[in-house]
């Protein structure tokens, strides 16, 4: 049995403003669970129907059963996945002062499941920092944690003026961006140590920022396609790939 | 002024059976019914408010000027964006019996975001056919068609038993498939004239389709990532720009 109190506090969490005021967050369904009980998340609460108390993978002492239908006043999905557990946000991270490896720098990526996957990519691809203009979508929203299939635990993501975080390290390291004028990224030098800039979903990268771009890149459309781009998400995974695959 | 029926009609076009019933689906918001505007797509009908028949990019005799609060009642989006048309569906087509360019096969894609995703990809990247299982997402979901931002009108999707028609065409052209098990795909030999089939978001490609493949492919992960896999529209758009960079 749920307590008012409790459910409460976790619908709070599906919003921002919850999220902040109670330094936690939530993460659903028993894949995503499991990831966080065996990361270094600290695990506040989980809730699981009977369903999934019996056939958890571990025997947790603090998972408390609930019914169907409560699961269902504290889930944030429509279709709820038989646990949720509310985490402990880690301390906010800062931006790097230093770049050592390849970064990615994201200009405002606005829907949460691109945010996810492009998490999920860093975390493919060897890379371990993200920073984030204030305006990009919040890891800790629930559709973000949903699609990063625990890829959040292993990657920093960082929130920041990108504007002021770039012209501190101006000049540093070389700083890509996916623009429509870019070089082909196939004919483009690529490094092992730098910051690639990913734009916005429909605004592509703000001046402000595409001001420091030191080489502009492009993936090369094929034939005669009239598209325009190809989601923000999949332009990172084949970028990095590149990138990757270059080194 | 929308009457009650139309209301029922348009609704109707939210789920599948609706759409087959009445041979229409729903497109929204003014780039993509702008868009379909401009394709051989036929519109059967366009519902604006007045913020969009006054900046609407083209005179349209048939558009007819709703309230917000209309657009509301008959549109798939929490937040509808100005604009809906109902258009007509081409008749279905059928897969291709012959082979002569790179074609994408999909093992139940389940998420329409995907879904529209990959359809942008194939477009992007100068696929002209995408063969689909007959549980993979409807092209014409709401959600599918919002995402594959216009690229719908110029990519052919069929839907068929996979396992009947890899067995026509079998051994006539390479097969290659995302597999776990899959040689490095920078180290494959790769043509331009065959299938690549991807699976499902979380079951991978079914036994039955797998049996099908000559050539298993897998994209390398970076450093020690722990990562079981990448978002299933990231893992096409990375094998598809590799397969287009070997030509």
């Amino acid at each position: 049995m749920i307590s008012k109190n409790q459910i409460k506090l976790v619908t709070s969490l599906h919003k921002a403003k919850g999220r902040k005021r109670a330094g936690l967050f939530i993460v659903e369904g028993p894949k995503a669970v499991d990831e966080f009980i065996n990361s270094n998340f600290e695990i506040e609460a989980v809730y699981g129907t009977r369903e999934w108390i019996e056939f958890a993978p571990q025997i947790l002492d603090f998972a408390e059963m609930i019914s169907v239908k409560e699961l269902q006043s504290i889930s944030a999905q429509k279709h709820p996945n038989q646990v949720l557990a509310v985490v402990k946000m880690p301390e906010t991270s800062t931006p790097p002062s230093e770049i050592n490896d390849l970064c990615l720098v994201l200009d405002t990526i606005q829907d949460p499941g691109n945010m996810g996957t492009i998490i999920r990519i860093a975390d493919w691809f060897g890379i371990k920092h993200i920073i984030c203009s204030t305006e990009t979508a919040d890891i800790y929203n629930p559709k973000v944690v949903q699609s990063t299939m625990g890829s959040i635990s292993r990657v920093q993501v960082s929130y920041t003026d990108l504007v002021d975080w770039l012209g501190e390290i101006n000049g540093a390291i070389p700083v890509y961006g996916t623009l429509l004028s870019g070089e082909n990224i196939y004919e483009t030098k690529l490094v092992s140590k730098g910051l690639i800039v990913i734009g916005n979903e429909s605004k592509g990268i703000s001046d402000d920022v595409a001001f420091f771009i030191s080489q502009g890149i492009k993936i090369p459309s094929y034939g005669d396609s009239e598209t325009e781009s190809l989601n923000a998400a999949v332009a990172t995974g084949v970028v990095v790939a590149v990138f990757r695959q270059a080194q």
